[in-house]
């Protein structure tokens, strides 16, 4: 996680990975996967509102991997740095110090994804 | 948590020892109780959002009190029924079967909450 | 957690507050239920060890409620007391003394499923 | 946790619990809980030091009967009323509102406790 | 983790810091690292499940270099890879999507297993 | 965490990490960022005390991050191996033995940290 290329290696890395899970899942691992993309679907709430709710949760479960993630999605849904820092510290105040080495990095990654615009 | 009464009776709990937790209480223990409460002022995000991300983060945490709390928070803030689920939805799914009980808990503390009403 | 009776209130107010669950639950919602329900069908896999790793998944997330839950699978699985005891060590061994309390509770339900046979 | 009995009843549940734990155990699990004994003894750093990493570790992981017990062990150390909410402190920030609850309940212990004096 | 290398890294990398552990180690470090050896010997249990009892163990706990361990013990009895994907499709579930990133990396380190027949 | 550079690499990242933080962060994120050293500062406890709660709550908590800073901050309060180990051990003890790649590589920096004395 050291250079502006991150996010697009996390991007290659994470469909390589999904090959080789897909490749070797049964039904309940393929209906999980797909449980979590319909999870995130619009509805009652919108997308934004929905991927904001997943990147606070991996915060405090602490998971760069998925903070990345939800982070890439929150960008595309046009969440602003403004929200994004409140959002974070919601999951600061909750999850504690713990949650700063994954902000650190989630804001590091989230100027990469700025600088892409 | 088996009666009517629950969410008068977590209040009042709640209350008793918040007073025994501020008789002991020092500056870092008081700034951060402040802080607490400014995390979820209506900012850049309203304090829906905000509630709810408190809401899903206490819920992945696993925390039947934090829980209780958001709820309540998130009645006043007029969330939908259909709102509350889609969030716990994202919570159920990113932090799996084990925050089941706590689910199940919620929503009986929300149909307390909505026969209040 | 204090009398004979724990286990059976346990299914009570399960199946109670599950009621409450379904009549809100969405089609994420119970697209999760039914999946938490596949994962444990006997496959490549018997269904007791699937309930066994369900168990131990359980004690070191420390989730009463889940314990007891696959408890009860385990016992109508017929797994002895010895592989029940082999197991909850791996448990405690994997996630430590902060898994006792847990441990304690598992074997007073269990003398409880052993006393109901 | 609602009455000033409430430390003498978790002596009394835990003792009856650790008779059903000793009951079922085996090897690993007898030495577990001996090596769990063993860890707290004086050496380089004083039990009391150890009994407040304990009680710290417990906070963070979120297990009230863990605190409960650690509690137990910091008042017949001496520790003080202002010790204890630094430490609690430590663990606040460390572990986030998350914690809270806990807190809570560990100073309403703690008072029981000193009026045991 | 990105080269067809790593399981032999990994290992090495683990003995390098053992040694570094067991110079460093007390008694009590000592007896627990004989424990955790101790506690996935074959017993009423045999030693395959043990393993996957720790596998799904450390999967929901989401620590990778524990859940390679594992899955070099449990290659070493035999497991086939379509128990291992049902053993992970239990974690899944009751872990959730945090531990998606861990069982990618986890059967990208099967295949390297069993490329290595 | 492969060479001897590894605490000054860590010092270097997490500086320039902070920098982007502090310009992205609002009140509540600076407010907590201040929290967060003050939690530390001497008291009733000492602050080697307070690093050493800092330390075990990380390690059971498993954020290596937070293990090289606390690791960093006792070594300037002149904790001795030996209160290490044990201090360790507590943590050990208490978060089971998914806390032992975090000791592995906490030993390791205690190397480094001791080696540039």
């Amino acid at each position: 996680m050291t250079d502006g290329k991150r996010v697009d290696e996390f991007r290659k890395e994470r469909e390589a990975l999904n090959d080789i899970v897909l490749k070797n899942a049964d039904l309940v691992m393929k209906r999980f996967w797909n449980l979590d993309t319909q999870a995130y679907a619009p509805g009652a709430l919108p997308r934004k509102t929905k991927e904001l709710l997943g990147l606070v949760a991996s915060l405090v479960l602490r998971c760069d991997d998925c903070v990345t993630y939800h982070l890439i999605q929150c960008k595309a849904e046009g969440l602003s740095t403004e929200e994004l820092t409140e959002a974070l510290g919601v999951g600061l105040i909750v999850g504690g110090s713990i949650t700063i080495p994954h902000i650190r990095r989630a804001f590091k990654t989230w100027e990469e994804l700025k600088g892409a615009d």
